[in-house]
């Protein structure tokens, strides 16, 4: 038997959890599964021989070492700030683990002793990260491979709903942590374009989208996320024209939080005055100059903000309720997380909802003389509010990963990353049988 | 005999050292002056028998208490984050002190221990803040003694050139930390209007500027300063409508700075990626999109700004050099840092260039009825390059405070700032001989 050490059985676990208890018998796996709480999972699960759920304090540290002891590879799906704490004990226990987040500088700095050990931390194998590095690798190492100059790669990545659940005029609902979508893309966005840096400040970031169309699927826009740079590397692209990575949403999105970054609602970085006392109307009043003129107030956010006051956008932003005398009702508030708490009542899900993961890939390349264009796109939809497109997406990435490296086929030690064939081609190989499968096209530019 | 000590004798303690020189005799003191280095001060000074000066490191904790020991009142010009070394010393050694500088949470927390020991540590008592503070509340304490109410309080405070010295298109060269100049304004501005709260961010500040004319020097424009509500307290003006502090500028040069921060230029929170191979140019084409039509630069920075392409700012712009392939020069920088060495060049003072000072109050308030509105301004040229209008105006404060002190006429104990009028009546009264004077004008607005 090998055993599987589970931390965090959230939303996002779902479908790994599932993934895990299927293979379990044939793999010969027992399951142990730890989180605060353990009472909100299912009977099944519970009763399941080869499952043992048990209440876990990250911060119980006797606790963390005799579960990591226990165990041959733990998984971490906890908030991303424990990950090092994981980390630091899988590494004293001499433990495999695996992530769907970001490796962080104090990962990082385990690499040469996880080495050392033998030890895989296999980071960055969910969604995004995951299989947005594990979709790009397989291409660009097969575009090179043919002996392909690689000019540009654009890749963008979003969680949005599905065209059913799709009913609002923001074509949004949070699937996602809240405050991360509020404060999203505040720092300048860096890229690279036909050779030159670029960088986008906060304010331009919503207004410089760029706008794609998939099939079936219609539109979306896509704007630049914090760093592209920092990828060319493990990318192998060094030397790429143009690069950039990037967040889709759906056509009015961008053009309406434009608005509210020009106003300065989405700001996290002091408290209002009195929003005991406030309306998000007045609250939407405070960011402009006094009124000189009989204006209406979507009026003057349109000439403060150089729209025309029939703008669309503008419907969005009514609709949001920001341009009524609703109170704030929060004892203390940035206007951040004022808006946070308006947004998660008017983007909550529906029963019954469903999301949809959109991923999209776009490469130029030249191959015999010739410019090509390379489009790869993925599109997963939730099943339901427990597969939901975001659970499978981040969580199979993760539960075949576990079973690659159980089995021995993972030969990469340290600290890593999906970038390598032997972990994404049998990851994005299995993660067809899920549905999970990329279209590709390539159209021929000329020369 | 009574001892003064000095630390810090840069250029703007100039005015500051000759006053103190100059009242030695009468007033019986020694004064010793403490710097990291005293091989600039002039030969009469150290000749005079009266003064002792020093070399003094800040950090020498066995020399602060020993100078500090000796004195009957220090007087720190030191840079800002020094002085809660130097109130704890004086604290230690029960000496008074007075600054120029705002008083920082650290020194706020002495208030009681100093008070109990007897100590003044009058801070805030330079120009801006300092001048600001006293004339604003002479005639805050003369209306409402009046029984006036006073319904808007708008201060505004420039360090600029005279009009004879004014010579470039900026109409502004840096007399004073040109950091500070290039970061101006980078927390959002908040202010009360009409008895709403208002705040700016960023990104609008230098957009939303008021204009105003002063009798012989023509206009202005004001933006406002980060925080103009913490002021209504000390002020005793918990109640008024609307009340706004900002700095001045020359018309121009806001809505240049404007377009550079649309830009995203004064921006310190990253590094450049490869300033050393960058121009000036190759900076701001950094922040544009990649041109998709056959425009100049300066017409691609005028469409994505939203302005014409003749507009004047774009002269301002193009004058700093900030269009010419002029190399950055630079290891490391970010786009502040870069924009930092340009300006730092082209904002240079010229031999025999004469700095100004102008502040503004503009008062309105109800008396018997009547609506008034009451304007006073000081306008304070430079005499030549040590006697420079924000010497003049930094250091006689301190001075003559320091006098007050020592004569015993300052009451108050504990930390202070000079919002009373055992302080800032005499220090207004003399500072008038050294034509340091308002000039007040009142308008009656009808019932």
């Amino acid at each position: 038997m090998k055993n599987i050490l589970l931390l965090g059985a959230g939303r996002s676990a779902s479908v790994l959890i599932e993934y895990l208890v299927i293979n379990a018998p044939q793999e010969k796996w027992q399951l142990a599964i730890g989180d605060v709480r353990v009472d909100h999972l299912s009977a099944s699960l519970l009763e399941n021989p080869l499952v043992r759920a048990f209440a876990f304090d990250v911060h119980d540290a006797a606790q963390r070492e005799e579960e990591v002891g226990k165990a041959d590879v733990v998984i971490s799906m906890l908030p991303a700030l424990f990950h090092p704490l994981v980390a630091h004990t899988c590494l004293e226990q001499e433990k495999h683990l695996v992530t769907a987040s970001y490796v962080p500088e104090d990962i990082k700095q385990l690499h040469t002793q996880a080495q050392e050990k033998g030890l895989t931390f296999l980071m960055e194998c969910g969604l995004d990260p995951g299989i947005d590095h594990m979709s790009a690798m397989q291409i660009i190492h097969h575009l090179q491979a043919q002996g392909a100059t690689i000019t540009s790669f654009r890749s963008f990545t979003g969680g949005l709903m599905a065209p059913a659940s799709d009913t609002n005029p923001w074509h949004y609902k949070f699937t996602w942590n809240p405050r991360n979508v509020i404060l999203a893309g505040q720092s300048t966005a860096k890229y690279i374009e036909d050779g030159s840096y670029k960088y986008i400040p906060y304010p331009q970031l919503f207004h410089r989208t760029q706008t794609f169309a998939v099939d079936g699927y219609g539109l979306f826009d896509g704007y630049a996320n914090r760093d592209s740079l920092s990828y060319r590397e493990p990318y192998g692209l060094q030397e790429i024209p143009t690069m950039l990575r990037g967040t889709l949403r759906r056509p009015g999105y961008c053009q309406a939080w434009h608005v509210l970054v020009q106003l300065g609602l989405p700001d996290d970085t002091y408290f209002l005055d009195n929003p005991q006392e406030m309306t998000y109307r007045q609250l939407v009043e405070s960011f402009l100059p006094a009124s000189q003129e009989n204006l209406s107030l979507r009026e003057r956010i349109a000439a403060y903000t150089g729209i025309p006051s029939t703008a669309p956008e503008l419907d969005l932003i009514e609709w949001a309720g920001l341009l009524e005398e609703e109170p704030i009702a929060m004892i203390t508030a940035t206007p951040a997380q004022a808006l946070e708490k308006l947004l998660t009542q008017k983007w909550q899900l529906s029963p019954g909802d469903k999301d949809m993961i959109v991923m999209l890939h776009l490469f130029e390349y030249e191959l015999d003389g010739q410019r090509h264009k390379l489009t790869s796109s993925l599109v997963v939809l939730g099943d339901d509010e427990v597969h939901t497109a975001m659970a499978k997406t981040v969580g199979l990435p993760v539960g075949i990963a576990t079973k690659l490296l159980l089995q021995g086929q993972l030969k990469q030690t340290g600290v890593v990353v999906p970038l390598q064939a032997e972990v994404y081609a049998p990851v994005l190989q299995e993660l067809q049988a899920f549905g999970v499968q990329f279209q590709e096209r390539v159209e021929t530019l000329g020369a």
